[in-house]
């Protein structure tokens, strides 16, 4: 008997007609002998339709009441799926983040768990019910309501699975697993079977967007494996756990990439101490992510530095860099908003050498120019004009064997 | 400054331009120097919206998890009201059911009050908040969600405004107040200025339907004048609250009908100990509610039982009546679906006396026969054949002088 924490995205809960479905699932997890603990998210279009009010009544609607607005969601679809597995004869009872409760610190639409009891939730499953827990919200230690971001349910279920010590998080969703890369652009793109928490933190941070990224921190944090899977069939999916060795027989796991940044080129910068600081605390205190810094080898004391931002923020700071540009003295300002970053992904790097240079060679031989490089222990970026995404991502799972057909492990 | 505690309907909380309205005049109470608790229904249409996936889902769904479900329309409303008292630069807070806790028994789906600690409210309002409390909802003492039943937010308002000792408890709806009868059959029904909880309580169980019956006996019990009124405008409504000397110069407060229930002639019954037993034990059993009860005066030791009964249960009630009918070899059972009930309330009947002959002669002028009267310390009953029941309304409305233009009390 396994104690199993499944976990079902608004799509999967959709409408009368999939949380039968779900039901279904579920049930038969529990007739295979197995103790169920059900994570839900609210039906699709319900979360997007209530923030929708709350942005009809004010343009800046008050967060402690946003949270109290959008976790309405949840507690519908816990309900109705607790209802139908009544329903089917099961003993189920659903329960919202106050009644665990499932602790939280007190920032509003992004709160962090801070703790979960188990003793109602293992009292429950001893006495044979199947228990359905509202995801996405908790209550901070002043009892009031708080949510923990968008795609937060998959970080409720990995920590009910941590703080019941399940021994698996089906994490349900509409793509059967993680994929090598992304199949709208490699057709060929295959099913990952296994992927260390690592890997799935660099895919799921560049741009890959299966599984909520925090939810793979906490799993890595409690040794929590994570089963990737679909809600539409039976099929294994991917599972996200703790690294192996077999794991790092393969070089490469996956390539993903990002067409969500804009890159600033500070031109004739004096190299001097803390230019650095001053090109970057006002960014910081304006809440813009720098993702990465590059800055050239000195000639004749100056320097160039080149950094890439959000999208989003490229206007804001732009203008900012502006202004901290002139208390440098650099020379000049160069914003370039059509870019993107393609990335290499596996633990297999840290024992191969020479990856990085064959991803070069691969992208060098299309004539594609690289802008920027950045590297870390398992991952190697490269910035990139963005005309020529999808032909570096094509070629570069090409490079390293990713396809179905060569998922030849290599030594 | 007094502490107000006001009720909004569905209907005044059905849009996002609706709330606005209820924030603006919430807002004006508190301007006015007064402390303001707020108890909000959900957005009308969304319990239907919610009773209704619950019945998609199951036939008869879950009790527990069917108040889960529809709790989550107060939710949403009372976050939104809070968002826009924000927005306006009020400190305002919703508070939801377990949030007070608002403690009741462990009836799902009717759950009555019993304990309101009144502690978080009052710290809240002494730093100058105004709360927004979520209707219709409770807890009971295992933490479980509960519901009071339909119109159940009555109910919550007058048992939050006993718990903190309000000095009045505003109910505010689509009608301007208690009418002397329906105004679609008498277009010259007058508001009512005040009104008893006791006739409160024989207008609403007699079909007036303005206040969940509920919330006046909580009213009466603590003490709370309650204030009917309309969410559309200024005027003053109708107050109940504690009989006093002047109501009781009204000899007839008002007239009320209503054609929801069916009569049960049980004919040819011996008049022997323990048959009344026989035959209401099976009726009480199936859980139908019985209204009026008539025994004729015996005759050879023969009499007759004549009762009615919800309409709904007309048909189950004549089955077991039928079944129950044999045991006492009664001779025949006639049943009659197409009856009204008209009655006469007031708190001054106690001290006129022939009140009940002036309603008989009433009727009978205009020749309405009378199948069974049901007296009460402050009410007369009549049934009537259903096709007289305007006519009726309209006779007796206008014997007891009820009309706007002979508004005069009667000594």
């Amino acid at each position: 008997m396994a104690l199993v924490v499944q976990k079902y995205g608004g799509t999967s809960v959709g409408s009368i007609e999939r949380i039968r479905n779900v039901a279904r699932r579920v049930a038969k997890t529990y007739d295979e002998g197995n103790q169920v603990v059900v994570v839900l998210s609210a039906m699709s279009g319900e979360t997007n339709r209530l923030v929708g009010l709350a942005h009809e009544i004010s343009e800046f609607p008050a967060e402690r009441e946003y949270d109290v607005l959008v976790s309405s969601g949840e507690q519908v679809s816990i309900a109705l799926l607790a209802m139908c597995l009544s329903d089917m004869g099961y003993r189920a009872k659903s329960f919202l983040g106050w009644q665990f409760p499932i602790r939280t610190d007190n920032s509003h639409a992004r709160a962090r768990i801070a703790e979960i009891p188990d003793a109602k939730i293992r009292e429950e499953l001893q006495e044979g019910g199947i228990v359905v827990v509202a995801g996405f919200q908790g209550v901070d230690t002043n009892d009031n309501v708080t949510t923990l971001g968008r795609g937060g349910s998959d970080t409720s279920a990995v920590a009910v699975a941590a703080a019941l010590k399940a021994d698996v998080c089906e994490i349900y969703t509409d793509v059967d697993g993680v994929y090598t890369t992304d199949p709208r652009i490699v057709p060929e793109a295959s099913k990952i079977e296994r992927i260390s928490y690592e890997e799935m933190l660099e895919m799921a941070s560049l741009g890959a967007k299966v599984l909520q990224i925090r939810s793979v921190e906490f799993a890595k944090k409690f040794g929590v494996v994570i089963h990737v899977r679909s809600s539409f069939d039976d099929q294994t999916g991917t599972l996200v756990m703790k690294e192996d060795d077999e794991m790092e027989t393969v070089m490469v796991s996956g390539v993903t990439y990002n067409k969500d940044e804009a890159k600033v080129n500070v031109k004739g910068v004096p190299d001097q101490p803390g230019i650095a600081a001053k090109l970057f605390t006002p960014l910081s205190e304006a809440n813009i992510t720098v993702d990465m810094i590059i800055q050239n080898p000195s000639k004749d004391g100056i320097t160039d530095m080149t950094f890439t931002v959000p999208h989003t923020d490229y206007k804001k700071a732009m203008g900012i860099i502006e202004e901290a540009a002139k208390t440098i003295n650099a020379e000049e300002i160069v914003g370039d908003e059509n870019i993107a970053k393609v990335s290499i992904v596996g633990v297999g790097m840290r024992s191969h050498s020479g990856v990085a240079a064959q991803m070069f060679q691969a992208l060098s031989a299309e004539g594609i120019n690289i802008q920027m490089i950045s590297t870390s222990e398992i991952k190697v970026s490269c910035v990139i004009d963005v005309k020529y995404t999808e032909l570096a991502v094509r070629v570069l799972h090409d490079a390293f064997g990713l396809a179905k057909s060569d998922v030849v492990q290599e030594g």
